[in-house]
């Protein structure tokens, strides 16, 4: 290593589909910005693929080696739709979510920016009203997302399904706070989302911890939105909204709309966050593994690369991280009207210029 | 009365805000194209302003009555935002979500067309595709709304607050069933929306009735989205969908997503409709009752004028309900560049159309 410092242990999990071709670009950048030994990466094959050749999903062996590194880039994960022999949720329950909560996840961060020059679903009077900037703070290891639940009389007419939300003053009150000190490092103005008028327990226990929170940050305006409300503000006004936090399941929804609105998911970046750093973060594309285009070194990257840009801002190297944002954003600004480049073609590109 | 038949026993609940407005339009649309005397109105004051004065939300002698009616048409319910004494969920609980689940609207109707000349937040690519006509069916009586959950050392710094979503076979193979005949009385094409790969319990039964009703339809396309991909769809292929059938808490959503997509909530109609006619349907417009334009004489009528229409359908006025849709449709139209009328301009010149 020609770093004065230990390298730092990255795990990296490709995944199927274009997983492990998004990720060897987000690696190339990284490589690119931090220069050679500064990162020492460890790759690990899970997903679809391993569970189909070994039936295992995420073995505890693997799950303590990635605790002990200090962050995670993961491509995507997700099999081909005519393998009908993945159980549903079985990567997602037993690989993501196991993953997200095993390492306390609980800052699952999604920025929202519709970068110059991005084509974008919305029409021109609602982009003429501003810019587009905004910051999903989605809570990442509560809710409906807790895997409470069950099936009784399964399988008979008379079957019944629950799933359980569960809601904890702790949970709530430490995604708030880490919400709203990310408002005061942006624009000072944070909303709340939730259906409390419905969801009277978990939304009053919400309402409650984002009052009391609000009240130590004068600074900070604050704004509440249902969150049947706050998908037609997301297309007719998405100026209004700076830094954004909710719980798992309505951040679910409201990330993927954010993400089509400022220009679709191939370029949407997201970190699950531990920012008392008790265990590694993980930094991956909102986007899936895309078997449709899998192979055909055609995926764009764009998201991975702006994952790597999140992963390098919250391991310290806040330089770095910007300069991986800025080539990024110019290499999109300059794809307009341009052939469409192949997926190491984008990843050279921004490496060549961080 | 001059009709023939004995009148249809109509219940109106005007509410607050431009509630009453709004459904004084409808009430003149209705009489229009049915004639004087076809319907009987009884008027109901429920809402903010009654519990402000009384304390009452819905006396169980105003329920006995509600109950004996054909059908419901409602305006909207709510307090003025500065009203802090009426508590979340008072009215949408104890009123709203109460009639829904008394009377078993286990389907909840939501038509979901951009009509001509109606101005969309959508850029031109993606209305060049094609018309965007889809109609939701968001099931009414079960999900996360049946109000099942709670707190526990609440106010405490280790409260729990829970919130459980029930769904049973029964409920969901009901109104999967009314889909399904939907969609063969249109484009034969239905898209479930769930999270079955997160909420595995829920979406393992929904997905297992859907597929076992979707067999008794061959004849009709079947798709199946998640809720989070669902968002990206609604807003760069809408004209996709068809018929959509999701539970309760994601037909919430998607439909105010809808809603601004087809032209914002001003035009959005919804009937919770109770299919074996065990008790009166409620029709009422998506929006709120908008405190802030009330008593004003601007609110725009359409979205209540177009569920009479919805109501008219239910009743089997099938003629009468389609010239007024044709009646409003025509007024929307005719809007383009205008001056905006006010709430009984729009209304008579709808009912001088029908
Ligand atoms: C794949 C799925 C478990 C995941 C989620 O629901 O969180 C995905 O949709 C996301 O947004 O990261
Ligand atoms: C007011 C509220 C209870 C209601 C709902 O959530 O169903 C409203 O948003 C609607 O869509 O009709």
């Amino acid at each position: 290593a020609t770093s004065a410092h230990p390298p730092v242990n990255l795990a990296v999990i490709g995944g199927d589909g274009i997983g492990p071709e998004v990720v060897a670009e987000g690696l190339k950048v990284l490589e690119a910005v931090t220069g050679p030994g500064a990162f020492a990466t460890t790759s690990y094959d899970l997903g679809a693929s391993r569970w189909q050749r070994t039936g295992e999903v995420l073995p505890d062996s693997v799950l303590a080696e990635l605790a002990a590194a200090d962050a995670i880039l993961l491509g995507a994960v997700g099999a081909a739709p005519g393998a009908t022999d993945v159980p549903s949720g079985l990567l997602e329950r037993g690989l993501l979510l196991k993953l997200r909560f095993a390492f306390d996840h609980y800052v699952n961060l999604r920025p929202s920016r519709l970068y110059p020059g991005v084509p974008t679903p919305l029409a021109d009077d609602v982009l003429d009203r501003g810019e587009i900037d905004f910051l999903v703070v989605r809570e990442g290891t509560e809710g409906l997302y807790c895997g409470n639940g069950g099936t009784v009389r399964t399988g008979t007419p008379h079957e019944i399904a629950t799933e359980v939300s569960v809601n904890t003053a702790y949970g709530v009150e430490r995604v708030v706070r880490d919400a709203f000190e990310r408002a005061t490092r942006r624009r000072n103005k944070i909303t709340l989302l939730h259906k409390h008028n419905v969801l009277v327990n978990a939304g009053g226990l919400w309402r409650r911890v984002f009052e009391s929170v609000a009240a130590e940050h004068p600074g900070v305006t604050t704004d509440y939105l249902h969150i049947d409300a706050a998908m037609i503000f997301l297309v007719t006004d998405p100026q209004r909204f700076d830094v954004v936090v909710t719980d798992n399941l309505f951040g679910d929804i409201v990330t993927d709309l954010a993400a089509a609105v400022t220009g679709g998911i191939g370029l949407a970046a997201s970190g699950n966050i531990n920012p008392d750093r008790t265990f590694p973060s993980m930094f991956e594309p909102v986007h899936g593994s895309a078997p449709d285009i899998a192979g055909q070194g055609v995926a764009d990257p764009t998201a991975t690369i702006l994952s790597v840009g999140l992963l390098l801002e919250h391991l310290g190297f806040a330089e770095e991280a910007a300069r991986v944002e800025k080539a990024a954003v110019a290499d999109i600004a300059a794809r307009r009207g341009q052939p469409r480049r192949s997926t190491s073609a984008v990843g050279d590109a921004i490496a060549a210029a961080v």
